[in-house]
Order: structure tokens, then sequence, then C-alpha cells
């Protein structure tokens, strides 16, 4: 009999969670306290396995099989009921992360892992005081973590380190790639290479630098190819023929001069936004947001199979 | 006959601005002052024309045909000799850059564009006092540009803006994606992105946060996927069902406090670049770096020919 996970809270994280796991072979129970929030995400995993299935992005899987192995639970404690782990995923409010965290620690036996799927509320925040708090941990993934891999593991200064590393293998035993972050920071490490970027796209629109669609090609067909498949440090590592060290010391000076021009952050409303609205609204009229949305997680499962076959054929 | 264009330079940047102006149908001549450096950049253009037809990704030509347009030149005068475009590849070193373009513009009939590949000296500094001042401008190109499509065309202040519009319809012909900056920055864009990118990389990891591998991955299994695609400004309009007025407001609070915490940097020297090497070398040592370096640009490539598919394909 397959094991189970629980999946508390059925919004876009949850539903896409589900399906990695039960794409990995997992029973997966999902609760929702919204009354018919769980009923109504049936439809729309289903919508997603059958779009992954046509891709032949289910592990083997057919969509029906997928579906088969979510149900939904009544109550908390019957989602919890037997499962090897429970992933929140509810609202990014404190006071709600404390209430549901104190429920799931008296419903779960202690060496169940309770993991948070937050972008922002380090565990330390809602696990204190619990008395299991050392197996609580956040597991923040990618959205849509069923195409994008990369899963940020950050545990609690009390969180026992022998359960993070059983996580980082269960997450690793779906197909997914977790990092492990040694210490709590705000914005984990994704938000944090975000966060600079925004910055200065929306310092160079105002400086009057570039179009907001220049900004946006020098990233979406410039720096970022790169990145698609190496990191910083390799990208460094390799660009110089002597390796980090050499172009650490060669790239810091300009790196530092750029650094010195980038300190002041333009507030991201008033006139500003409201020219790249405009120019937004040029290229994506309001009516076809939705459709956008669905077609980047279309664009980001191909680049997942893309990147898969890569890895296998390119050396 | 193919129109000309005059490559200056036979470096990795001037080799590879090579094979993407003959493949989008240009003759090109190429010049480089280093005896014997012209000729012997034959054989290694001659080995990337071959690998990029073995993907099918010479815009339907041969590797012999594309080979059969580059041609060495005895002299500057010589490469530049009826050339609708004249590119400059030379190393980053100001003082060499104002006497070869000093020389170009002596050469060139005044509506024939010189542009240079810097990715760090504007044009204002080497194209002041010239009397063609208005032709010059810089087109930066990622590397290698046959597979990363993204040109920084950078304008002085008394640029032409007839000729950077050509210029912008000339790299366009070709299959490249040009970007005009409206004026001169430090770094230009590509590099603003990457800077902090680097400095938050070394800060985590000087910080304990994680290690130089997890660090990697955050970006190359994470981030990226996204950006590979969409640049910042889409992300943030599609990521919120009003668009990127509400993920502006709604966002900024969080990205303001990230940004907070990311003001100091690093020395990128020291233990710190100790441990990052040592990391480094566990999954790469010292001898396979060109190798990698060659695999790095096959993935470039196949992600190019990727891109290609996914945006004729998926909509």
């Amino acid at each position: 009999m397959a094991k189970k996970v629980a999946m508390i809270g059925a919004g876009a994280i949850g539903r896409a969670y589900a399906i990695c796991f039960s794409r990995g072979g997992y029973e997966v129970s999902m609760f929702d306290p919204v009354d018919g929030a769980a009923e109504a995400s049936i439809p729309r995993m289903r919508e997603t396995a059958e779009d992954l299935e046509a891709e032949d992005f289910l592990n083997g899987h057919s969509a029906d099989a997928v579906m088969g192995r979510i149900s939904i639970a009544p109550t908390t404690e019957a989602a919890v009921d037997g499962a090897v782990h429970v992933q929140e995923n509810a609202p990014e409010k404190l006071e709600l992360k404390k209430k549901i965290f104190a429920e799931l620690d008296a419903l779960c036996p202690p060496d169940v892992v309770l993991a948070s799927s937050t972008s922002t509320i380090v565990a330390s925040m809602w696990s204190d005081g619990l008395p299991g708090k050392h197996r609580c941990m956040v597991a923040h993934p990618t959205n849509p973590p069923y195409a994008v891999r990369l899963i940020e593991i950050v545990p609690a200064p009390w969180t026992d380190s022998a359960l993070v590393a059983a996580t980082r293998t269960l997450f690793e035993e779906i197909g997914l790639v977790p990092i492990t972050l040694k210490k709590e920071i705000l914005g984990f490490i994704m938000n944090r290479f975000q966060a600079p970027i925004l910055h200065e796209a929306y310092r160079l629109v105002a400086a009057g630098v570039a179009t907001p669609g220049d900004v946006d090609l020098a990233m979406s067909e410039g720096i970022s190819q790169r990145w698609s498949f190496i990191g910083p440090f390799e990208q460094r590592d390799i660009n110089h023929d002597k390796g980090i060290r050499e172009s650490s010391i060669r790239g810091e000076p300009l790196n530092r001069a750029i650094a010195e021009t980038q300190r002041d952050l333009v507030p991201w409303d008033g006139p500003l936004v409201d020219y790249i609205e405009q120019e937004r609204r040029k290229v994506l009229p309001m009516d076809q947001l939705q459709d956008r949305m669905r077609w980047r997680d279309k664009r980001l499962v191909a680049l997942a199979k893309h990147k898969k076959w890569a890895d296998e054929n390119i050396k």
C-alpha cells in the first residue's frame, strides 16, 4: 500500500504539490477548512494532470491513476491519519499558521514532519513553544512544483537534522530538487535572488534607461539563459581558465562599482507603475492575463522536459 | 552579392559574431592585429560551425557555406573595405579602443556604423572627438551570440538615432534580439542584473546560509526557470489577477525589506573564496574546466533550439 501525505490547504500550491506527490507514487489526502474548497480543487487538479499526461510528464502514470491517489478528507484529523509527511499550504498569515501547526502537532506522531510551503514566514515564528517543534520546517516550492523542481528546506534552529535529511530524501524520491538552508533568512534564497532583479528593473525604467519591454528581454533572451542550467558560482568558475578564484578577484571591482549604483530603491507605485502598466497592457490585454499564466506553466513544463533531455544527452 | 561586415578582433566574441553574421547571409572579413590570430581563428570557427550544423542551427546553411563567407583580411583597411557594418572586439582597454576607432573612423564612409562589443566601456569614452562620432555605438552581445540572442545596443549621447534604428534592424535580420539603452549606464542591463545575484551568492555562503552547490541550485533549478522565457515585469504582471499595479504595491514591502539586508558586500577573496573553490573542485576538477565550458555552449544551443520550438508551438 502506498504511503500517504497530508496536504493542508487546496490552493494553487497545495494542488500542485498534491500532483507531485501522487505522481511520485504517494497517496495524498487533502483538507481545506473553506467550505467546498477541497472539492473544487479536484477538477482543477484533473485538468493539470491531463495536461501533464499529454506531455508524458507524470512519471509514467496516467492522469486517472494520479487523480485516483488524491482524495478529500473531511477534517484535518482524517487528512493526517497515517500520513508520513504533512504539508501546509495556508495563506501567509502568522496567527493562522500558529493555529494550524498547533493542531497538526497535537494530532501527529512525533516523527512525522510538519512542513510549511510559506515563502516568507520562517519556522521559528510559528513552531516556537510547540511540543513537537523539532519536526517543524519550511519546505518552500517554486510555483508550480510539478514543473520547477527546486524546494527550499529551511529548518528552525531547533529542527532535528535527521528529519531535515529525511525530508530531503522524500523530495528527491518524488523527483524534486531540495536544497537546505542552514539558517533562517528573510526571503530564503529564491526571493533573495528575485528582489534585486526587480529593484533594478524598476530602477532602470525610472531612470529612463530602457522600456519595460527591453528590460524584460535583457532577462528572457539574455542573462537568464545560462542561469537556467548553471548557477552563479559555476558560471564564474568556468568563465575563466583558472577557475573561480581568478574570476572572483578580476570580476569584483566592476561588480562592486555596479552595486554602488544600485543602492537607491525607487517606489513601485505612482507614475512609474502607470507607465509600466500601460506598456504591459499594450502587449497583454487584461482579459488575457489568466491565459498567459497558463501559457507560462506550459512553458515551464516544456522547459523541464527539455532539461531532462539535455541532462541525459549533452555531456 | 552578399553584403559585407567587418570583424575587428578574432577572439571568442569576434569568432562567434562572425558565425552569426555569416549564418545570416553576410560576408565577414576578419582582421586581428596579433600575428596569426585571425588565421588561427578559422579552424576554431569551423569546429563551432560544424557543431551548429549537426544541430541544424545554421539557418539552413552548411558549415562549409558559413565558413565560405568568412575570410581573413591582411589589414584593417582591407577588412572594412565595402563593409556595411564594422564590429570591434578588441580587449577591454580604453586607449586601445580609442586608437582602433580613430583608425576605423578615418577609413569608413560616414554612414557605416562602427560598433563595439565592449561590456564595460561606454561609447562616449572612446568616440568623443572623432569626426564620425555620430555613427559610433556599443553592440554588446551575450556570449556566445550564436546561441544567446540578446544584443545590448548602447548609443552615446551624440549617436544618430537613425543609425541606432538601422543597427537594430541589422541584428534582427540575422535572428538576434537587439534592445536599445536610451542612456549610457555602468554595466548596461545584463551585467546590472548579474552583479546583485553574484553579490548575494557570495553573501549567502559567507553568512553560512547554504553551500555554494545549493546556492547554485536555487538559481539553476529554481528562480531562473521562469526568467528563461519571461522577464521580471511580465512575471509580476501575470502573477496577480489584477496585473502589475496590484502586484507591485503588494510585493514592494517584502522586496524592500530584503534589499535592506543586501546592502553589505562581502569581499570576493580570502577564506571565503578558498572554500568556494574547494567546493567547486570537488564537482569539477580543474582539468575539466574547458570541457565544461564547451558543454555550457552546447547546452545554450540546445536551449535556443528548445525556445524556438516552444515559441512556435506553445500558445
